[in-house]
């Protein structure tokens, strides 16, 4: 048996701070048109696709703060997006940062929404696992501030019915951590839809500068062969504002093998035609729920001090 | 600051079911002083390393069965091995068939000891993702009856303070769950230890068997990589009895990177001088327990039906 759903990952060179909405939602489009002309029925953009990736920098003023975010998707200036991929029936997963007004309350996060072919969303995650810092380090060649402008996902990892397949979102972080994959594994995830903004420099430990590449392929592969699923990462690559970012946006099987990968830093697709039932052969198999062994893993669910 | 530990692989050709027990501590000791010679602190031997791997018969014949399996350690058999260790000063993780006559339960175990460099037992593992299947399956080329053999271990994963480290075990297939590491990296662990026997064919998935040496190494780099940990494991290769095991016994760094590994199925030391202190990079920036998420991990610890 083979379920196949055509796929591309749509990796975005870096996008000017001078960047009006419209030039970036532009780019989108562009790359929407091309992989419905290579037949793909869905797209996965980067983490915050809509805009620069600001956490990069220190901003003081709440109101530029806020101008990176959306209050709500579809609005005015990404509705040309929605129309356009439900005219080419092409579903999208697209990064943005969310504004939420709840009541007196605001509150931010770093989120992905996943839309059907038909154009209506039908899945929504906000990303859990918040990299960097929430000070200003002056000291830094540039800055991590997603602590400060975010708040952890408060949805968990849910897994929908799209596609004709059990889809999953992460973003960026997040793949690196197996509980992330795991959960949803144990959901019957098949696919799983990601984007990054990945900086090359760490400026913490530089001395792992030279492996981003590496640890960013480890942590999809192993999260793909460990629940057997379909993985899809989509990069926001090259030199944004002073800070270089690693591409390697890629498709990986369920059985870990990389299917498909960029080979440029600016804006490109990764496409593959993936046989959803492939999933089956390592969800039955060695990674089959039966063969866990959950009396084991308390320490995993436990705040633990070290 | 580093702390340096010498480590050595002790990868095993098959053990013919004709060798008697002497023969093969004969082994174990001509490697082992191999190690002392290259100045290793620590060696660490494959999965049931004391015999041929029998699981993967069918035997009827309990008392035969039993004969695969040691009822205490050190025993007369083993004891030569104990006692050279101790000369050399060098220690060892051993893996072993453990038989425990608890009261009128005779209980049976796929285990691992660790002896420090003065021989005293320090350290002991039971392994516990048993794979394989229970029933004899005769039209398979070869049988995976641990889970007739043995019950799964019941001791958990524990991290024991030796060798100057803090040390955890695996065994075999438990180093493909990610849950594994994580119990042990969650408790410190800076070094795992592990042997393995592992046929190159899956008979009821034949379709990964090209994919045994690239799943092999996948899991350990990424369980190396996200817990901070170093990773030494050691094969039991080559075609045993029939099986064609795969080897690639290898030591892989906290960053995930190979930094040795075996180039022979046959009796092979794979040695590395280990810095403890690399560790440090990964706990304490991108893998920071303090960055989980564990309210959003909790399936991970329930038995799921899917």
């Amino acid at each position: 048996m083979s379920r196949l759903l055509a796929i591309a990952a749509a990796q975005l060179g870096p996008i000017p701070r001078t960047s009006s909405r419209g030039e970036v939602l532009s780019r989108l489009i562009e790359l929407l048109r091309q992989a419905a002309n290579r037949n793909c029925q869905l797209v996965v953009f980067p983490e915050c696709a809509l805009t620069p990736f600001f956490p990069h920098w220190w901003i003081d003023d709440q109101a530029e703060i806020d101008s990176y975010f959306e209050t709500e998707l579809p609005n005015p200036e990404t509705q040309p997006l929605f129309d356009e991929a439900a005219r080419l029936k092409v579903g999208f997963c697209l990064g943005y940062a969310e504004l939420v007004c709840d009541g007196e309350q605001t509150r931010r996060f770093n989120s992905t929404v996943l839309v059907e072919r038909d154009g209506r969303i039908v899945g929504h995650y906000r990303k859990v696992h918040l990299p960097g810092h929430c000070e200003h380090r002056p000291g830094n060649p540039f800055q991590n501030l997603e602590r400060r402008y975010f708040e952890p996902g408060d949805l968990g990892f849910r897994v929908f019915s799209a596609f004709g397949a059990k889809v999953g979102m992460l973003i960026c972080n997040d793949r690196r951590w197996p509980e992330s994959y795991r959960m949803l594994g144990l959901q019957g995830c098949e696919l799983v839809l990601m984007g990054y903004n990945t900086p090359r420099h760490y400026p913490e430990y530089p001395e792992t500068d030279r492996l981003a590449d590496f640890h960013h392929r480890l942590s999809l592969q192993a999260g793909a062969y460990q629940n057997g699923m379909w993985v899809v990462a989509a990069a926001k690559a090259g030199n944004e504002e002073g800070v270089d970012q690693i591409g390697g946006s890629m498709i990986v099987a369920p059985s870990g093998e990389v299917v498909a990968e960029s080979t440029t830093l600016r804006d490109e697709l990764v496409v593959h035609q993936c046989d959803l039932d492939a999933c089956q052969t390592y969800k039955q198999g060695v990674f089959n729920p039966r063969s866990r062994h959950p009396e084991h893993y308390g320490m995993i669910t436990q705040n633990i001090e070290q």
